[in-house]
């Protein structure tokens, strides 16, 4: 059922993409992507009374939405997979805690998506679930007043910096489903990378050399070229990163420039939304990939995708006490009608 | 490969468990189970500058012992997975960033050494990975730090509290090896079960539910009762925990007040030791399964055991937030021998 190669799991009956959601914020209902989300809130609390519950809203709207267009209920789905960048991952938490899943919790930072998504195919794969959601969510509130400073001080960010996603994602993964369904194909964890950047204001930096090394270990494992691809996209490197990474992997003789792409460049429109170095967060690769790459992939516009989202493995006390910025990043292989 | 019946997967090629190590502080080393334990530390920084620095050294000497113990490099380990208390799950992230293994980062608090061993099993049962190794960890200083209060304040400790374990265990799983090795037959993985305790110094009784929840669905699915087996082990409910779950079991018609121990309940001389209801932490029951539990498997004293670690998945924020405690509890059933 797989075929293991490197450290690639090619998948002998590929599980499909059985349904897909997105939820997003007022700032990001503002950017390039209005169209493609299926929920926007225009109220930061999500009806709730503090940023953190708003959160695990997004998660639990973006499940619940997912279960609906999949037209499946909670009761059928196996395994549910799930993470946020919240101490102790509480958004997953309290919002998966409403659904009765089994609950499988995961720590992969912004790398949570694809980590999330690769596990659950893995799951369906094997045979050890018919179906599995994954789910990721980030707040820019939320974030902003764990990772920085309070809201209300205002803080001066830095050319580097990045904007956090408000928003989350959800994807159903099972075993079987009709021809027509977009479908993942193989899958990549990533090896711990860590090149010393110390500056929490340059994630991007941080996060690059974690893409590079799986996109290089995948590429050697499956014997293809960036050509092969319509779209290589990594979640959160932003600006800054991207550029790092097309010349991480051009040094290795691998060229991305003309398939690669980043959420974070993608979600805002980087200039007048006034965001720096693009978008960030768990919620950037979630909320993205659940709209338009996935309506774009259903659609045929996209015949074959590498997601690669990556996770920057550090917290406040670790930066604090002068440790660098470990990275991760997830592969997955999705493609729709023949290969 | 795999036989899934209600939400328990029966691994129809059990996967073994090829080594496992544990390593303790100063506390644990002077309770009863000192002998079991691989490596021990009497200084709790283990030369390391900060209590979280010295929590990723125990997980770092976990799993290189681990490793040295089942004679295999890290280089042939296909994924490793683990996690942590500690925001961001930073000791993990930071321990394995140096072996250079695919990370699986995972967040089950608690329940961590059996969601990873759960994952770990699964994953070499169906064909993804040829050897997967497993790590968790606690420390009483970083715990107490970020959850409570600074250590100099001297807080006075609840008649319910728990005192969290200075440890870390490690487990390789492999999917083929000698026909004497412990072998995982079965993994459940559990809901996310919430009886609406807000008291974060009664963790046993916010996670017990947890625990009873996932002991009956595997009960019910493996068609199996307690008295078929030896030891049914539990993470780090305390005393008071157990008693509850005991009870919570007994109204459902499940008796295991015979087979039923706790990490939590052995790890410490709870008199003597002063520790309250008990030991807690990722590392309780991680240090204690990787040391006196696996031992006495191996050596055919247990023939057939359930390990099931709790997690309680609050964190401050959401216990000030007025939230109550959601609890998660994965449940592995291991044998020696014929079963």
């Amino acid at each position: 059922m797989l075929n293991k190669k490197g450290r690639t799991v090619f998948f002998k009956k590929p599980p499909v993409i059985r349904s897909y959601a997105s939820v997003v914020g007022k700032k990001e209902a503002n950017g390039p992507l209005r169209e493609y989300f299926d929920v926007i809130s225009m109220d930061a609390f999500l009806g709730q009374k503090s940023y953190e519950k708003a959160e695990a809203q997004l998660q639990k709207t973006a499940v619940s939405r997912a279960l609906l267009k999949g037209k499946i209920a909670a009761e059928q789905i196996d395994y549910i997979m799930g993470g946020d960048l919240l101490n102790q991952c509480i958004s997953s938490s309290y919002a998966i805690r409403e659904f009765g899943i089994p609950f499988i919790g995961l720590y992969g930072a912004c790398s949570t998506m694809s980590e999330s998504l690769a596990l659950a195919s893995t799951l369906c794969a094997c045979g050890a679930a018919e179906h599995c959601a994954a789910v990721s969510s980030s707040h820019f509130c939320s974030a902003e007043r764990q990772f920085r400073f309070p809201l209300n001080y205002g803080g001066q960010r830095t050319p580097t910096a990045q904007w956090t996603v408000t928003g989350a994602g959800s994807v159903v993964v099972s075993r079987e489903g009709e021809k027509s369904l977009p479908r993942i194909h193989a899958v990549t964890f990533g090896k711990i990378e860590d090149l010393g950047i110390t500056d929490i204001n340059n994630m991007g930096a941080a996060m690059a050399p974690a893409a590079a090394s799986t996109l290089a270990a995948f590429l050697e494992d499956s014997g293809t070229c960036p050509e092969d691809y319509d779209l290589i996209l990594t979640g959160d490197l932003g600006v800054l990163g991207s550029d790092l990474l097309i010349r991480l992997l051009m040094d290795n003789g691998i060229n991305i420039r003309t398939q690669h792409n980043d959420c974070g460049k993608i979600i805002y429109d980087i200039e007048r939304q006034d965001v720096h170095s693009g978008g960030s967060g768990c919620g950037c690769c979630a909320s993205v990939f659940c709209s338009k790459i996935m309506q774009d992939i259903s659609a045929g516009k996209l015949k074959n995708v590498l997601l690669m989202a990556t996770g920057a493995l550090m917290s406040t006390v670790s930066v604090q006490q002068g440790e660098s910025i470990p990275a991760v990043s997830h592969l997955v292989h999705i493609s729709c009608g023949e290969v």
